[in-house]
């Protein structure tokens, strides 16, 4: 197929799992810069115009894959492309972020939840959303409407 | 960092570019089947309960990248990661489809936008979505209000 490259590094403040929010009501407003390499700086040409981005990134701190998983806030397994487990059969994580400025090839972001110094395979921009009551968010919604408050 | 691997292709009515419908207001209804490979069947199980998914596919009728292009519906070129062309240092695509129903490994999907027999890499479910209102879309927008209607 292609032999996927790093085109950058994310700078988090992230350094073990434990310290990222997890869930679908997890806040994730920590602040992040991604910091893409030198000779890919001109293809960031007019990104400063979107407020946000799509993130793919490798997770580079997992090894082979499962068909199923128990979510770190679940207790009931899952299918693996029902969830965002890192061990996948391609070990690419999507992330969305705000982009709050960029300095030459850094991009300073909010909502960053990879650790730091995570490789970055693509940015692209985030064009728009599906409406919110059109949703549906399956045995997540359930995990979290049975979890204690 | 890995070896990309296809889980599946996509069954989509598209084989030449000037099928697929482009810019910010063009409408992605059109509907296609996500085939998965029986070996990661079991990965899909509970993405039934998911109303829309993320795609990652690869762009592979596409050879090496360009830090600049012209996108289809502007003029003027922009850097590739504030674009969605296919020409990118990983020639890894986003898309956001509706998950019509499940039929074994076969899932029914609206909203395709790759060719038909498009290798697939991943499928995340779709948690969340932005305000409308929060979003900024720098050149696609500005292209956009440019064009005769």
């Amino acid at each position: 197929m292609f032999s996927p490259q790093p085109i950058g590094y994310a700078k988090t403040p992230y350094h073990s799992s434990k310290q990222i929010p997890k869930g679908l009501d997890a806040k994730h407003d920590a602040e992040g810069v991604l910091e893409i390499l030198p000779q890919f700086e001109a293809g960031l040409t007019d990104i400063e115009g979107f407020s946000h981005l799509f993130v793919l990134w490798f997770f580079d701190s997992s090894q082979g894959f499962d068909l199923f998983g128990v979510p770190p806030i679940d207790n009931r397994p899952h299918g693996v492309f029902a969830t965002r487990s890192p061990r996948r059969p391609n070990p690419i994580a999507l992330t969305v972020v705000e982009l709050l400025r960029r300095e030459g090839a850094h991009l300073h972001v909010r909502g960053v939840d990879m650790f730091d110094g995570t490789p970055i395979l693509d940015l692209k921009p985030y064009l728009s959303s599906l409406p919110p009551e059109k949703l549906r968010r399956g045995w997540l919604a359930e995990a979290e409407a049975r979890r204690p408050k």
